[in-house]
Parts: C-alpha cells; structure tokens; sequence
C-alpha cells in the first residue's frame, strides 16, 4: 500500500499525475490518499501529524510525503526505512519526528535520477517513481547517511497543525504527553477543558480530547472550534499546571 | 460496490483511513466516493439526497454512510436491508426515508464490536469493517429489530439539503413532490419558475429543475444561485398554490 | 487509462456516478482525477490547460472532459481521436487547442444514445458510457465530421486559466510562447520576472516560471500569488517587448 501525505489537494493536477505514475509504475499497489491537504509548505507542522498517523497503517506501507516549501530547492530527496515501513520525500524535517519515534530507522538518500526531472514537481518525477519501486521490492539507487535533524523542534508540539473539514483543530500533542484532565490554554486566555468525545459536553462547549490517532484536538460540540476561536496553523497553547 | 455518503471531506485524514480498511477487508470491492460533504453532522437533511441518489445505484451495493452529530455518542451501529442494497451507519435518522421508501427492509443493530474501537472515529473502526463483511458476503454480528423512526420528518422536504461545487441549492424534495410547473417561493419571497434545464433559459434567470437523479434543485443559469440568493443548508421554500 | 477532466469537484455526487458507470462498464480501466476543478462553466479557459496537460499522459489514454456551460444544451457530444488518445465531451471549444496542435486528428459526434438521458448529467449518461466503450476497445456508433471550431481563440492564450491549491496562478501561455527571460505584465502594471523556480528567488518574490507541465505560471515564493495579485480566472497579461 502507498499513501500519500501532501498538501496538493485532491481536485487539481498534483495528486492525479502523481497517482498516474504510481499506477504505471506499480500497477498491483493500492493507493490511499491519506493526506492531501497538509499545511501547505510547512514541513514542522506536517512532521507531527504524519509521525502519529503513519502508526496506523499495517507493515510495509510505503508513505509518499510532499509538503515542500523549498520548491525546486536544495532538500535532498530521502527514503527512511523506520521499520516496517518506508517514507519517500524531501529532506526537509518532514520526516524529523518519524525518525525521533522509530525504534530502527536507516536514512537514504536518493541517488537515481529521472529520465526527466521537472524543476517543480519532484513528486512526480522523482519521488512517484521512487516509491513504486519500493513497492515493486525494488531498491532505487541511493546511499545511506544520516538524515539533516531538526533537534530543535520538540517531542510534542503545543501549536495547531492541522484544521480538520469540521473545524477542530488538531495539535501536536500525543495525548500521552498531557497529563489526565489537565486544562489547555489558548493564546487568548479561552480555557480548555478535557472531555472523552463530543457527544459527553453540552452543545457549544469548548474542549479538547485525544483523537482516533491520539493527537490532541480542539473542538466544540456542534460547532467549527477554529472559527469560533480563531485558531490557524500555527496558534500556540499551553498545558495548565 | 461500497459506496461512501459522508461529511468527512475527502482531503483530510477521515476518508483515507476509511478506506484503508475496505481495502485491506474486502480487496476485491469497487469504492466509489459519491458524497464526502454532505450536510455537516446533520442527519436530516442527509437523509433525503441518501434515499434518491441511493436508487440510482445497482443491486448488491452496500451504502457506508457516516453523517453524526453525535461523535461518540449513543446511536446504535444499524445496518439496513433495503432490498436489494445495504445501509451502514449510525442510528440518528440517516436511514429514515430509506426505510419509508423501500419496499422490504430489515433493520439489525450492529452487535460486533471490533477489537479496538476509538472514541470519536467509528466509520474507521466499526461502519467499515462491517461495510467490508456485507462486501464478503459475511454478516456481521447483529440483532434484527426495529430503528428508531423520525416520523415527524415529511416525505419530501421543502427545504435546501446541499449547496453543489457549481452553487446550485438541491432541495429534499422529489420532482414529482411537486405539481407540473409550479412555482416555489423561496423564504425572501423570490419566486423560483420551473425550467426543464439550464440552457433553457437566459443567462441569470432564476429557475428550478429536476436533476439528473430525481431532486428539485434552484438554481440560475451560468451564475451561483446559492451566492446570488443567499441559500444555505436549511433554508426553506414553499410550493405556490 | 481514463482521465477526468471536469469542472464537477471532487466532494459532491457527480464524479462519484461518473466513476461508478465507468468501473461497471469498463471494470479493468484504470481511472485518474486529473483536473476536478477546472474553470466552471468555462471551455475557453479550460481548453489550454486540457491540450498541454493531455501531452504528458501515455498513448491510448482516454480523455473523459465535460465542462460545459450549456447544461442540457444543444453542444453535441464529440470523441476526438488526437493521435494516439481519444478525448471524449460536450463540442463547446473545449478541443479546440487538442485538435489545432495534435498532428493528426479525426473528429466524430457520438450518434449512440443511451437508455436512459437525463438533462442536466450527460457527463454520466452519455460521456462516461462512450468512453468506457473506447477502453474497451469498442468504438460508440458515431459518424465522422468536421468539429466547430473556434478560430479567434489564440495558440497562446495571454490569461489566467486556473488558480491552483498553492495559490499559483496558471496562464494559457506554453513556456516556449514566451521570449526566454521577458517580463510579464499583469493588468495592473504589475512587472512579473522571470524565474527558473521558486526557490531561486527570495521568500516574497513575485516571478513567473515554465511549470512542470510547460505552462506559464504565476507565482510568489511562500505566498498565495492569486491573493496578492488579485488574479482570477480571466485575468489578462501582456508579454513585455
């Protein structure tokens, strides 16, 4: 199985050329679109979200990540095999927190070069076919060496990374990593409280809960917490001691 | 053929894991994406597109459909028998014209429980592994009783259920709901005359038709009518006398 | 392989039907979205990106493209064989640059009627069967004849065609249509220079650059050009002299 993880959307030309050479390429492999709509060009707050979904999906599932703000740019491609699976994409931390989690990790860095390689679309040309040879057990020329690391960015991440098609705004926080019950705290003072799910809060309630993947999330019964609270990409918070 | 009727979004997390698992529980079924923004977390106005577009699918197709406001809440799983297709999802009213509509149904609360279920992402861990048994010809463990009907709701529903990509309002109501030629009125008192399409009639005229699958629809030729009449989910129109 | 060209959306009920008479009429087809957001209601501008976005895909790929503004009006149903594919739509324009660049080019109007016609939805009644038989490797009854053409229409065309997911906004012009290094003029004197892609500028730069695809685009490095620029689709440039 090939996922894809991206901030292309779904409806324009991204995503379909680059499942066309996926089919081409490795016609038997299934192909889930996990993600298409990562926070655009922002790798640090992809990196949380991937990391946590990735634990989902069954051994060998092969991730195609593109979330690249650095089009064109310098990043290296990379193929990190954090057993048992793979992740093909730029090296640019996307795969920082993969890296961190894994218990064995080997980083590549990809070394094939395309027939024809577009300035701006290496998803398509590049990594695309990178990962339908893995997925054909095939290995693409590369070298090993270790990964550009982002030691800076935290375990757990206190920022929204992701605004959900309901409104609820997805963190960067296990659910692990904020203690039973505590109360998160928005930019602005608006407390938050924990509640299981939705339906155990009175319609209108602010609160957070730990998700189908263990993310924390930010949500109001009934309604889309990030425009009622005015939360983005980026919004900060803090645990309540 | 499984075919998807959900608020999920297809972009985002929700649809993906979904999927994931028909995949991997029932490899050889055709998935179709037939709505993923239905009317957020508003079985009602659901209900009505669900029945009619529902008729338009072969024999044997089982409808995975999630549309809950009440996340984690207490609606039973039910699969519906609506000879000659199945029904999965939760028991909010969702099923409610399908039922009233079909000839012989049968109602089952789902009685398996899967081996992890999470709090707020039932169609990932519930509504699709047993979509995925109905698929295998499996039945999935289950009682045979009687839903809970919404008989307040009316047979077709004079009001605005889904705003389509191109603006247009579709209404719950069935073309043959409403007598040859009338004329609706809208809740501003616009008045809405009936065309058999688009080309029909002059760039910028408002008009109602009925479309491709059965539903009275507003809309105004090369213009969004929804924009233009400021018609949103639930707005509510009458049929002139 | 079939590839959706459509104004239609992802999301909402009509690719999800169109794709369930392809997988019944042509179950073994491989099916690719590759623009479900094209320019609404808007052949002209959707005829450049369908021509150059065409030429990347294999041989014997079938183009299944409806975007038509004459919902239900008169526009015939054409396939077009554009050596070595074959596109299948409404004859509204939308060929127009298929068959004025491809070298040889045969046109007919599809004469086969289906069953059953609705008619607002030709793009599932009509088109999806037509093209489906194509993959099958049948040819729908059809008779020969010269399409509509739309002479004024330029080779190049010196607008903006489409806004993509990043905010870039796509022109109608092929890269080799424009003098190597000269500068763009949008309609409110904006000078747009020319870069090799976007990581070669600084963060904030307004340049255009040939995308992956060999159109012009225009872009801001880490920023929504349509947004900042004002574009939409329409919006008109000049090449500097």
């Amino acid at each position: 199985m090939i996922v894809l993880f991206t901030d292309f959307g779904l409806a324009g030309p991204y995503t379909g050329q680059m499942k066309a050479v996926l089919r081409r390429e490795a016609p038997q492999t299934e192909i889930i679109d996990l993600f298409a709509d990562a926070p655009a060009g922002n790798p640090r707050a992809s990196a949380y979200p991937l990391a946590t979904y990735a634990e989902w999906f069954p051994p060998a599932t092969i991730f195609l990540c593109v979330v690249d703000p650095g089009v064109g740019g310098q990043g290296a491609p990379l193929m990190v095999e954090a057993h048992p699976c793979w992740f093909v994409g730029p090296e640019n931390g996307l795969f920082e927190l993969v890296l961190r989690r894994a218990q064995n990790t080997r980083c590549y860095e990809i070394t094939w070069h395309p027939p024809k390689l577009s300035a701006s679309f290496h998803g398509r040309d590049l990594f695309a076919p990178a990962a339908a040879m893995l997925a054909r057990a095939e290995r693409p020329p590369a070298r090993a060496r270790d990964a550009i690391r982002e030691s800076a960015w935290p375990d757990d991440l206190a920022e929204i990374v992701y605004i959900d098609h309901y409104g609820n705004a997805m963190t960067g926080l296990r659910g692990r990593a904020v203690p039973a019950g505590a109360t998160l705290i928005l930019g602005d003072k608006t407390r938050v409280i924990h509640a299981a799910t939705f339906s155990v809060v009175p319609e209108g309630t602010v609160f957070w809960y730990e998700n189908s993947n263990g993310l924390v999330e930010i949500a109001v019964n009934r309604r889309r917490a990030a425009d009622q609270l005015h939360l983005v990409v980026g919004s900060t918070l803090t645990i309540e001691n």
